[in-house]
């Protein structure tokens, strides 16, 4: 067993401050549930002082029972010149429940001076007497030395005063907080080393993003001696974000030898990470590290050759612990080994040296050159793979379509769709508005296979991107058009090339639809 | 003055085999141009080996004479068993032209066992003939040792051979790669440490971001001693991508104090990562370190409020040295400063505090919040200080268009529009095909002011992006369109954002228009 880590997360706090981050208390029980099944030792879950909201919430988290993890609130020190008995953000503490009770005062003398307006006598008192209110209740107490590292640049023994005073007055842990995101790595260390050194209690660690460090600014306070790790699962916080525990806990436990979470746990960090966005309601970059749907994505002929010859030759540990999966993209550059693969995957009786084999490369290749990419589009990929191999039905075909546009327009909507299609022996045709054409166009070929397939209703799309391929022939030029669909299972994504937007998004779009088909009748 | 450091960008060679991203060979020379701009040192051109089209561009940027940059060509040693003067990759990189030839070879025995299945002693007779051949045909020779740091883990003396044989064969500097990014900070310090000592040439670092470590590794590798950096501007690579460069830049030149690119330039750095951006055709996430739309972004109230009385309270650097801006949200946009230049370079009576310049700055904000962006689209930028300060002739007003589209088509193209103008006192109908909705608009606009303004045939679209804004919203998503004109002198862009494709197109179309009817009046 390696050296226990603690950690401490705040995407409910702090990262609840980030721009176009907006939580309910329901999606702040959901995400503190998710936290827990990881086995996140703390989840910080909000500033009580910042109103009954925050209250409900914190009610509501005791009811619910955690099974690892321990709720902890947040707030400031006492105001200035105000016995900490009466002071309302230390009563909303009380009234939180929390049993942790994270306390952040002020560090930097600079601070303390123009921010607070107060002497440094009585910023040392505000810090003495809320750590010391909250201990002598028998809470667990972290200080979080807000700006500390700042504040030792600017005041050295004024910035340890502070960290001392809280020790004296009873924190369990100090949190050195490098609130800016300004510090480099190798002064984390040193601060970090000196407070280990000076401070008989526990040391924490909380980074900001602002120069890209933040994952290295904690590496380092770890590798002097710090125990509890602040920071969110996500990344989320303010401005460039807090230090991203998807990509800590990999690196302290899976290359250093750390214990944070159980390991049996470890595998589940992308499911869990992907549950998070979904109820924060944003997307995760597709780079990001261990858990982003590129991290171990492999392009390049030569790398995707060497994966599959010994993963470990261009992996540094393999998807499967961290719970992603491997993807060996499909494009010009990619060489015949990683395609035959895939090629594999769809169509398993097919032999390496096969003409079918030879044919659907060819035809890979000519779509390639005509601006088609199937590296982001799997679906199309596989779509292909199955008319080439007679693995495709035919579940409707294009009678046509026609499309308006018109400003200024006179009904809700300025664009609409006619679309007439041949299912089976049958003819239908439907037609509806859109907010443009491509819009209308999606709104009617659904509208018109209704009948036929009413299972389709369960999906639809969730991505698209348009991508001109030949800017200098401008209006003229080619675009591709990717959309991705979901049924709320599964996820995947089509492609369509013309120079005709309608014509690109059609192919993308019906596509998309005889997907979903194939999904549904299990082929 | 600072230490120097040259930097190596590979956003045309190593990051455009990131997933998503495809660059066309016109797309390539005008990153180059951006990059030279900042003041890059060497730009890593491509791969010639892959194919014509990358030779192709090569000869184009060797025509466009670049101020600050060297153009290198990558490429791989010679194959095993064969003479470096008849193998096919070494003779790519010659047809380049290149004058820096980046050479990569294997460092780590596990790759050259089971990827190039050859000896270790071949291996060094690889690096030393390909090596060799370019320093004695003059080049400026970079090896980069692949998989440095796994290779050194492995077998440290024989890792240590491949470098000392490359620079025995000529090589002027040897860049160490952590290919996989799963290398330690500490662990790359070290390393670098030791090639330093040992080695009597420069050092490079060439880092990936799997462990969300490159700047971190990139930062310790330049403390131990490495004098030229490689990255991608905007951190594009395979899988998590490679170091960025929009972070490493401000970190060692603004709070390290090393020299990397003129010191005048660092302003330009947000506005050029953004036109890399537009051309790469990728939004730059709002959280990026230092060029982010919320790097200086003040949300909770108190941060906001320590912000306003002393920006450092809250501010690791200031926004504007890295040419960003500071937004406080809830409150006024800030960055007045270098929006009130651009405006008096259109409208130099106002004065500052001039209520006209409020009010633009308003339009300006509530347009961007509306998913604007002027950055690359000055044009329509001038045109609106234009409207807001009486500097606008009415050239014509929209009475109607309408676009149809249909599949399968009769005529010779796909689409049709008809265009209802209003000019001085006359209307003016016409119409006219074209290969998709968005063409047959453009030429029927110009159709139907031809008899007015006859010089606007001279101009014509020469390029065209579509950016959809909000994706999740799929077919009804916001798009942005940016069109960039040109009438042979000049080269003006434009831009609109509707839902409606076709809206947003109009507005771009008609803002090209108008700006070069504002060009030949000589307003």
């Amino acid at each position: 067993m390696g050296k226990q880590i603690e950690i401490l997360d705040t995407t409910l706090r702090d990262g609840a401050q980030a721009r176009g981050i907006s939580l309910s208390v329901d999606d702040k029980l959901n995400i503190a549930a998710s936290l827990d099944m990881l086995g996140i030792s703390y989840i910080e879950f909000g500033n009580p002082a910042t109103g009954e909201r925050e209250l409900e919430g914190f009610r509501r988290v005791r009811r619910h029972s955690l099974e690892t993890s321990r709720v902890a609130a947040f707030g400031a020190t006492r105001r200035k010149n105000t016995p900490v008995a009466e002071d309302a953000g230390v009563r909303a503490l009380e009234a939180s429940g929390a049993d942790t009770i994270v306390i952040f005062g002020k560090s930097w003398d600079l601070h303390v001076d123009h921010v607070l307006g107060t002497t440094k006598e009585e910023n040392l008192a505000m810090i003495a007497d809320t750590v010391a209110h909250f201990a002598a209740r028998g809470c667990h107490v972290i200080y979080d030395a807000e700006h500390y590292f700042d504040g030792r640049r600017s005041d050295h023994d004024y910035a340890l005063e502070t960290l001392r005073t809280a020790v004296q007055a009873g924190a369990h842990c100090i949190t050195l907080c490098d609130t800016n995101g300004g510090t480099m790595p190798n002064e984390i260390y040193e601060a970090t080393r000196e407070a280990k050194e000076l401070l008989r209690v526990q040391i924490g660690i909380h980074c900001h993003d602002d120069c890209g460090l933040a994952v290295a600014g904690t590496l380092e306070a770890v590798r002097a001696g710090a125990t509890l790790v602040q920071g969110t699962l996500l990344g989320f916080g303010e401005r460039c974000g807090n230090a991203k525990l998807t990509t800590i806990l990999p690196n302290l436990q899976l290359k250093l030898g750390y214990d944070c979470i159980p390991e049996k746990n470890m595998p589940m960090l992308t499911t869990i990470a992907r549950q998070v966005a979904e109820i924060a309601n944003i997307s995760i970059p597709s780079y990001s590290p261990y858990i982003g749907s590129n991290a171990f994505t492999h392009k390049a002929g030569m790398h995707a050759d060497g994966v599959l010859k010994l993963s470990r030759t261009f992996e540094h540990v393999s998807p499967e612990d961290v719970g992603n999966m491997r993807r060996i993209l499909t494009s010009e550059m990619s060489g015949r080994n990683a395609l035959y693969h895939k090629i594999q995957r769809i169509a398993p009786e097919l032999d390496r040296d096969s003409p079918e084999i030879q044919r659907i490369i060819e035809k890979l290749k000519e779509a390639e050159q005509n601006g088609y990419t199937f590296e982001a589009a799997e679906a199309s990929f596989e779509l292909m793979v199955r008319r080439e191999t007679g693995r495709m039905p035919n579940f409707f075909d294009l009678i046509f379509y026609k499309t308006i546009g018109e400003q200024p327009f006179s009904s809700t909507m300025s664009s609409s769709a006619v679309v007439k299609l041949r299912v089976g022996d049958r003819e239908a045709v439907n037609a509806a508005e859109g907010e443009g054409p491509v819009h209308a166009l999606d709104t009617a070929l659904r509208k018109t296979l209704d009948e036929f397939y009413p299972r389709l209703a369960e999906s639809y799309l969730c991505d698209f991107k348009v991508r001109v391929l030949n800017p200098e022939a401008a209006t003229a030029a080619k675009v591709r058009v990717l959309m991705t669909s979901t049924d709320g299972d599964a996820t995947w994504s089509t492609v369509g090339v013309s120079p005709d937007i309608l014509e690109a998004s059609w192919t993308a779009l019906s596509e998309a639809v005889e997907y979903k088909l194939i999904r549904d009748a299990k082929l």
